[in-house]
């Protein structure tokens, strides 16, 4: 079928409404009305070509809330009117040990949301089209379920923010007693802060400036310290030896020993903003106390889904600004210029 | 009592025979006999001055296996008598969270072997001074025991080599199954690699050259790789995703980014020797996989004794030279040479 979308054309073009194809719907495949549609920084790097693999036109989006209106014939795990969450992945190859784990962001042949090369001649095109459209077709097990209770268009950049914040959280067992520190308090910072709070961790936000201190403690963190300038330098020597983890979702430089200065002994510091510079750290940083330096980027299936039924049980999702697709590429600036709180989701009925 | 030992008198100037002052055996020390002291490199960058610290005259060594002569009244684990060991640490707090983990490597209060400062008019002097010499007075609780069975000349560079590669083992988990690389050769690698074969993991040597393979492989490594120049380049690509663990013994600095490539998913890179200069890698490196990048620096008491007897159930020692005091100088030289196969040990009798 073809349907209404919001696509970029070129590097250096406004994204401007657009048709694009999508395959009818296999026997493993849900056919998904797309409701709403968050903003990413990704998104914006990718319409921009700022990654240098963009192949155009493309239609980024992978904070996907919908409604099931078709499925296949062999679809088991969702039905029709079901409101159902896909996140950057639409494809796995579900045989390899990182697919057996519920790791298929790990998978060599996962297929990424937009962006994924398709096999010649497919349907849909070259690569793949992600979700500023009105419908997306994907295959079942890539799909998850959006629980009861939680606002639709607040939950969508739950699907690739939440689960890139929850997943590490996990991973290194945050719970009651752990201090976490989240540093940038942005789309991916103000939803960590959330998921470590109720976690029960003990939660700071280090951020440039103070100017979210309010936002941060209202969300649940115990402490907002500023740490850029020679103040902020003071501030991280005076927190030495204090975190067990600390998730980094800035993708400008940092000091970095400064911040693993700010780790206990066999602390854990995860990057999760990708700086297009290499990071710089002296020996020191990790030999003394062994701390871990480590990174991580979105999370599988399985947990995005147990992470979106953690968010409902909590109470949690993004604070957004709803749009209207008309203002998608004033979004785009002013999410470059950080001047949204937190997230920008799309109502996919404007497309 | 005053006692014979081999001495930095300044930075730039040989080692020379002096007499340095052991304080009375107190009622928790050990007065040991030294037999044997092993020459690490950091004794050289500290008798040197290059790591800027060093308080002359300044006695080095800190891999030493002697017989205990006196024994404090309140002394119960070891006697008249006994071979034992000691490392880089004569003292600790015993009473922090390190210590009572068994970790007083990382005591905020742990007195180094050497160059340690010590209390206004201690009757040792300024600092404390170490293994090259031929007696030393030790708390009990920082002496280890060493099993018979072991050579004591050759079990001497256990006490720090040793420990320094069995404690990163053990905390990764090492064991049948398992896929090590050690990077670097030389004293640690050595240990290292005799070390990980014993707990039943696969052993990857990685060496700039291929001159130390054959003793790579009668260690019990199943390859040994050069990675210098663009055919090592290229080996690091074709063992992309193979090791589990990877410890780096080399303090020089290294493409790291390469090495980490060779890591599978959720592998751990560990950093033992410390370069100077900081280490530099992309984000990428730990992002993709969730790679871990962390140090380790030698380990605790507890983990040493297991260590020295994990090495006599094994028949573990360092392969090393046995010299007299006169030719420490020359000993010197050779090691920052990398001339030395592969541990320099001195008799203590010729003190």
């Amino acid at each position: 079928m073809d349907v209404a979308a919001v696509t970029a054309i070129a590097p250096d073009a406004p994204l401007e409404k657009t048709t694009i194809h999508r395959r009818d719907t296999g026997p493993q495949d849900v056919l998904i009305e797309i409701e709403f549609a968050g903003i990413c920084h990704s998104d914006i790097h990718h319409a921009r070509g700022e990654w240098g693999r963009t192949i155009y036109p493309a239609t980024t989006g992978h904070e996907i809330v919908g409604i099931v209106r078709e499925v296949g014939s062999e679809v088991t795990g969702h039905k029709l009117g079901d409101r159902v969450g896909v996140g950057c992945m639409v494809g796995a190859c579900h045989d390899c040990a990182a697919c057996e784990a519920g790791q298929e962001q790990e998978c060599r042949q996962a297929v990424m949301t937009y962006g994924s090369p398709l096999p010649e001649d497919d349907p849909e095109g070259p690569v793949t089209q992600g979700g500023y459209s009105t419908h997306i077709v994907v295959e079942e097990r890539m799909v998850v379920a959006v629980p009861e209770g939680l606002d639709p268009a607040a939950a969508a950049p739950l699907l690739c923010a939440g689960i890139t914040m929850f997943s590490p959280l996990r991973q290194w067992n945050v719970g009651p007693g752990t201090k976490v520190a989240i540093v940038g308090m942005g789309g991916l910072g103000h939803v960590g802060v959330q998921l470590a709070v109720a976690m029960g961790a003990e939660v700071t936000v280090l951020s440039q400036t103070t100017s979210k201190r309010d936002d941060s403690l209202k969300f649940g963190a115990v402490e907002h310290y500023a740490t850029a300038g020679e103040e902020g330098t003071q501030t991280l020597k005076n927190l030495r030896g204090t975190f067990d983890l600390i998730l980094n979702t800035v993708s400008a430089p940092l000091p970095l020993d400064r911040f693993m200065g700010t780790l206990k002994p066999r602390g854990v510091f995860v990057e999760i903003g990708i700086p297009s510079e290499p990071m710089s750290v002296r020996a020191g940083s990790v030999t003394g106390g062994r701390k871990i330096l480590t990174g991580s980027m979105i999370g599988g299936i399985p947990e995005t889904q147990e992470m979106l039924d953690f968010c409902a049980e909590h109470g949690i999702t993004a604070q957004i600004e709803l749009i209207s697709a008309d203002k998608i590429n004033e979004a785009y600036d002013r999410v470059v210029s950080s001047d949204v709180r937190y997230r920008f989701v799309i109502d996919a009925k404007t497309f």
